[in-house]
């Protein structure tokens, strides 16, 4: 079975759509996502990059490309009243995932780390939910039959802090300066543009 | 018939591959491409944006990410060795070519003109010409049938100048913010992985 390793940030618009579009694409391969949460705050510091410097008239672009991308797919993305959102609290509880339902901790493909990554992005990109906020993501996890205060706990200890530095570091060490970004037999695509490209991967090799 | 309006400048990679997947999809589809050369640098300044400026692991992407567009359409897309390229010139030789041949020289869909626009972005991308260069814009005038010394001293001309900024700052004002865009129906889609839309919207509308 392949895997393709899946970076993203929460506060990443085309990681939302990629969320739900990679998996499907997956399925149909019999491959498995690996989700690995970066914190592109972290990543674009000192690089002299700010996602948010842009004219008017392309953030306004940007918006209605979004929106009409949502139309084709048919994800219920909504523009967030918060934007830009502090997401590191978010990604910390994703990769604390494994660990807490008692698999390896450092498997990042288990499926309610995939549950809860996707209920994030539906919070944030479909519900307007304030995702930078312990007890939303505590109530998030409830939903998914996990512990809320274990979750919102191991969040905030040094483990979670070390693994999103680690997959962070790790990223830019491979080549990663954004979001979504895929590996697939060692072939490295940007945006979810490129999904066409990772499912032929998936096809021909 | 529908018109595709194509904002593009030679600089641009994505514009290079656009400038013959777009005609492709408007004969499938009876539009007519409307060529409007736009000055990137212009555009781009006093906004603080530098399209050069990013990490050299995004930079390396990049170029890959070319190359393997080219395979996927079979374009002979070639990394040129001067980059990023002064095209102001060709731009201008551009806009004056419908006058040049005695037809409307506002109307710019003429056949002439897109046989010129391609031969210089198949000249820069794919056999690493300098199209900065005068006389190899006269030699790929002089092989499409035009007079190369009437199309330099055009180029050259006041006229030529003013046409250039009047195309761009009409683009600017529309919203246009880089290339290649593409407007059709009073919809503006921006990069050559927006081309499956304007497809949909000459069948669709």
């Amino acid at each position: 079975m392949k895997t393709v390793d899946f970076y993203f940030d929460y506060s990443s618009t085309n990681s939302y759509f990629a969320a739900f579009l990679l998996p499907d694409i997956c399925r149909k391969h019999d491959a498995i996502v690996n989700w690995l949460p970066i914190h592109l705050a972290s990543m674009f510091r000192g690089t002299g990059f700010d996602v948010m410097a842009m004219t008017p008239r392309k953030a306004r672009y940007l918006w209605r490309d979004h929106q009409r991308y949502a139309e084709f797919t048919g994800l219920p993305f909504r523009k967030p009243s918060r934007f830009p959102i502090k997401t590191s609290a978010a990604l910390r509880a994703t990769l604390m995932i494994p660990g807490l339902i008692g698999e390896d901790p450092d498997n990042y493909t288990a499926s309610k780390m995939s549950d809860f990554a996707q209920a994030v992005m539906r919070a944030y990109w479909e519900r307007d939910v304030d995702i930078s906020d312990l007890a939303m993501l505590g109530a998030l996890a409830r939903s998914l039959g996990l512990n809320a205060d274990t979750l919102i706990a191991a969040a905030g200890s040094e483990e979670a802090r070390a693994r999103l530095a680690s997959v962070t570091e790790h990223a830019i060490a491979r080549g990663v300066f954004g979001a979504p970004m895929f590996v697939v037999d060692g072939e490295m695509f940007w945006g979810k543009d490129r999904l066409e490209f990772v499912e032929r991967c998936l096809v021909t090799k």
